[in-house]
């Protein structure tokens, strides 16, 4: 099931599939093999084969994408998604209320990974897209996920050496373990120019099925232009709403 | 890179996937190894290595689930998902002003795809979940986008003997040509109870570049609750509004 070079085709997949995104979503086979690394007579292989299960698809111009049905079995088959469409109605009626960004992320493979985003018209902040990653501490949400992570996943992520992404984001151990007591204590983080200058977020957490933390709602404002008096009770009630119709009443806040 | 039997890893691979739905999102390993008849030793090793991309995961009871990271890839590289986040605001609009079940689709190997749903709290009709599959001829979006499917497709399509899933879903090619050039010339599909007895969908096209039509926009009335009059304009506007904004200014109707 492996390759001459020992790479097994699984790995190969994989490669292909991350070889697509939202600046470059179909190419041409040269181009694929280009970006994998992988011989040509290999990736065309490997295309009509996954062609073939939908998992790729080839338009008219011969041009490679992601197939339809690809997003099809990870959407069927996955729980987190089952929880985006729980949670978005709630997140409608917060954006309605807010007009901010307004996104739902989950902690997946040590990264934050958004699973949903409203946008305002004319909006020009291009970070939290949907399927995009972000580091933990470089946000509202990664901050609020992280303070109800479990002790040794806190453990692992603080005792690695962390990227400085804005002189507002904070790397100190010490100091970030202090935030996250508090966003424990307020169950609400809110988080000035950590990830990109000029722009803050607010989060909280969704609770689910025994009551461990799920995914974080957050909304995003223009620094100086926050309105924490209307935004942390609003994103409280939404985060009780979307936790009451996964079943599961929220702790009450300390 | 075939298996003693002749099938490709590849193969076995969409085979795994297609194993997780709504109804089981996660299983142990000698439960996936039952639905997909493959050998348990067999499902071992390729389970084992999709985890370690990510496509597949394995939760603290050693379920296992469909991994984020597959969504992640499959949705980050594909246009119709970006047509979905186009489409997004004017859905939740039109959702807001006519309170009915909005989905948007498109056609996908032969069948009717359902790419987003807004439900109404307590709605009932389980059909046109996202991510679900249905017969073209037994959903009014399904009409519409093969009614402005290239005639080839329409061809292929209208000379298969068509399954009657209901008494009044259309399966006689000369009733559904007319009713195909109907739709073209009015821009819009009303069906009452062609999918499901007691439901009619009411679904009009969307344009995308080239101005071909790219998905349907649908709301679903219990029968005899219907307000055209209400609904017909709406959805008119709010697909016009999606065409917009994808760039394109629909064609005028006749």
């Amino acid at each position: 099931m492996t390759s001459h070079s020992g790479e097994s085709v699984i790995s190969r997949v994989a490669r292909i599939l991350a070889a697509f995104d939202r600046e470059t979503r179909s190419m041409p086979l040269t181009v694929l093999a280009d970006r994998t690394g992988l011989p040509l007579p290999t990736t065309y292989r490997l295309v009509s084969e996954l062609v073939r299960y939908g998992l790729l698809e080839r338009d008219a111009d011969k041009q490679i994408r992601v197939g339809l049905r690809l997003w099809e079995l990870s959407t069927r088959g996955n729980e987190t998604l089952s929880l985006r469409d729980t949670a978005l109605p709630y997140m409608e009626d917060l954006f309605e209320s807010l007009g901010c960004l307004t996104t739902l992320s989950v902690l997946d493979g040590g990264t934050l990974l958004y699973v949903e985003r409203m946008t305002p018209t004319g909006f020009s902040l291009d970070r939290a897209l949907v399927a995009q990653r972000h580091p933990i501490h470089a946000a509202s949400s990664g901050l609020v996920l992280l303070a109800f992570a479990p002790a040794d996943v806190q453990d692992e992520f603080l005792t690695k050496p962390l990227r400085k992404y804005t002189e507002n984001t904070i790397t100190d151990e010490r100091t970030l373990r202090r935030l996250l007591a508090e966003i424990r204590k307020q169950r609400f983080c809110s988080a000035p120019g950590i990830g990109t200058p000029g722009w803050t977020g607010m989060a909280v957490p969704i609770f689910g099925a025994a009551r461990q933390v799920v995914a974080a709602l957050s909304v995003v404002y223009e620094s100086g232009t926050e309105r924490p008096r209307e935004a942390v009770p609003a994103l409280h009630s939404a985060s009780f709403g979307i936790s009451m119709a996964l079943g599961v009443k929220p702790p009450r806040r300390s």
